[in-house]
């Protein structure tokens, strides 16, 4: 075991899953490049349609392939009524992680060519599983809540009719500019928890709903995607710029980890999204009146980076986006999920188009006994 | 990036992962050690539950520890209604793997202590789904099936019932230790791709359903858990000695890969587990007094040997074991889940007491543009 045990780094920090031509951290320029560009860059002069087709196809769409796609993911807005009647079945304080999951992994039993891996297949189902994303999101938290079940309007833009399934209302031109900001720039970034338990699945050759169920799964944790609830129940406990400033030094007093501040990858540098995401919570307030949101977070901004050299993640800037969108916080994460659908997808099929299973090995730091003494 | 470029080995394969107490595969002894004991010798002198208390505990239960372990599995054998009545939901041709993965997802819901990953509660959550397994694996199977669901009988054996369950008949003597003895040598294996899958979610603080739900995509592949059933498909297709002679040495000529033998970690050795179920498979044999599976099992283990230098793994003998205690072929991985589901429940659980996120990198591969020039 002497030969292997020198590559062992716990959380397999800094060790390399896969080779990948969809995204990668540059933490040397501090970009986010996806498809070879800068994701800020492509949040500021695109939509989340032209990131799904850049995603899946490498490159960014022409007008005609926008549209093309734009009707492929309404063609697939429904869902089968059996899923429907599935949430119904749940208890009422199933996580809507949970119910999000059981959605996915429900309809893997519709789709007529399950056990197709090939290319063409997989962007199929993709553009079908991004299509029903909003509706299961949606859906599966109005039947946990009490609410009806709304029907997909294929009258409004992808983005217009996810804020619409979930809120109830169509928004505004501001927030539906917003809402699909903030879905590009939660829609991939190289290797996170979710996006490598999607790749170690895929690589069984297991299926897409498979690899997404999984990464569902891995989303919901308190460390990964759950960050972003986690950062807005924060603000609501504080209440004002003082409650939040004293908040944050009491937590550090006691050592509590506090969520929306760093990254592994990016160390002590600013989430370059986070920006983005702080100069939408801007014009937000601005639009309604009320800037108590953002001032609360310059202010926690600015002693977590004088505390503990610490500076905000996009997670730390999202959750008062979304919160100033109307958005319920439950659903912060499954909204994180969806958008990121489309990098899962792409990661998948490159997974299936260039295999090789994972299986790591360990050390056994386990005692060894004969079992004729037991 | 060039320090990490180094540490690229595809598929993780020889990559320490984690530093575990639970299993290791010592491929110097040829052994499979489970919390310090050989895995075939447990497979001999112990049962199933056995060793449910050694993967959770750590060790061997005494007399009274190990009833008192059957009744609490016992006190969990039933499900709500309301799973089963999802079952019903799903299209008949859903995958059982994927009827198995859509049942354990839904159970988060019924958990009302969903969001406590203490060690306590997370082994009273493991009871509760190893109690529960036998009867999701049975009734999703009999309801995608057309079949009655039956109830659990817990005047039973553990395995025994889970036979019952699943067949409707209570087993012989001879059936039921047989049956045991596979869960026991399916139990646990160090870290394969859905015991790693399983950590990888739980380090992000998710749950044991979610562990578990990944883990069940991850098994579902063809290069995994889905090894067993290809092995028996291959059997019956070749229906002779001669015919699967023919069979394998074809599919040789074409170079496709051939399902039950070689493995990844123990290489050109056999796997000790294979050894124990061909045994198995000559007792059954014995018993119901027909030698075919036996003797193709030999003719092609003799074939393998001699044209790749290739020995069989467990699922080369478990399968035809199977197919004679009368088990449908498409249960054969859910039985496999269902069984490693103690040693799934035991790395989940030892990751969250000492936890370390999993976040790997990349090397990327893509191209560099300007978003400017797009």
């Amino acid at each position: 075991m002497k030969t292997v045990e020198k590559n062992y780094s716990p959380g397999l920090d800094g060790v390399i899953a896969a080779e990948t031509k969809i995204s990668v951290l540059d933490t040397v320029e501090s970009q986010i490049i996806i498809r070879g560009y800068d994701l800020i860059d492509l949040s500021k002069k695109y939509t989340y349609l032209d990131i799904v087709n850049l995603l899946l196809l490498g490159q960014l769409p022409s007008k005609d392939e926008k549209v093309a796609l734009e009707n492929k993911l309404k063609a697939n807005y429904a869902i089968p009524y059996e899923i429907i009647d599935i949430f119904k079945l749940l208890p009422k304080d199933t996580h809507p992680m949970d119910g999000l999951r059981t959605g996915i992994s429900s309809l893997a039993g519709f789709d007529p060519k399950i056990d197709d891996r090939s290319f063409h297949t997989n962007l199929e189902r993709a553009y079908k599983l991004l299509g029903s994303m909003p509706n299961i999101v949606a859906n599966s938290y109005r039947v946990l809540n009490n609410q009806e079940v709304v029907e997909p309007d294929a009258s409004l833009s992808y983005s217009a009719n996810f804020y619409y399934m979930i809120t109830g209302k169509k928004p505004t031109k501001t927030e539906e500019e917003i809402f699909d900001q903030s879905l590009i720039l939660y829609s991939e970034h190289e290797m996170p928890n979710s996006t490598f338990t999607a790749r170690v699945i895929a690589s069984t050759q297991s299926d897409l709903y498979g690899a997404l169920t999984g990464a569902v799964a891995s989303l919901k944790g308190n460390l990964h995607g759950g960050a972003n609830e986690a950062v807005m129940h924060m603000l609501l406990e504080a209440k004002t710029v003082e409650g939040f400033e004293k908040l944050l030094k009491s937590k550090l007093a006691k050592k509590e980890k506090i969520m929306g501040f760093g990254h592994r990858v990016y160390m002590k540098k600013m989430d370059p999204r986070a920006l983005i995401m702080k100069q939408a919570l801007r014009k937000l307030c601005d639009a309604k009146g009320d800037d108590l949101l953002y001032r609360m977070g310059e202010a926690g901004e600015a002693i977590m980076k004088e505390e503990k050299g610490l500076y905000p993640n996009l997670d730390y800037y999202a959750a008062p986006v979304y919160y100033m969108l109307g958005l319920p916080i439950e659903l912060y994460t499954p909204i994180f999920f969806s958008s990121r659908t489309a990098g899962l997808c792409a990661h998948v099929i490159e997974q299936h188009e260039n295999n090789r299973l994972f299986r790591p090995r360990v050390i056994y730091t386990g005692e060894r006994h004969n079992v004729k003494q037991a």
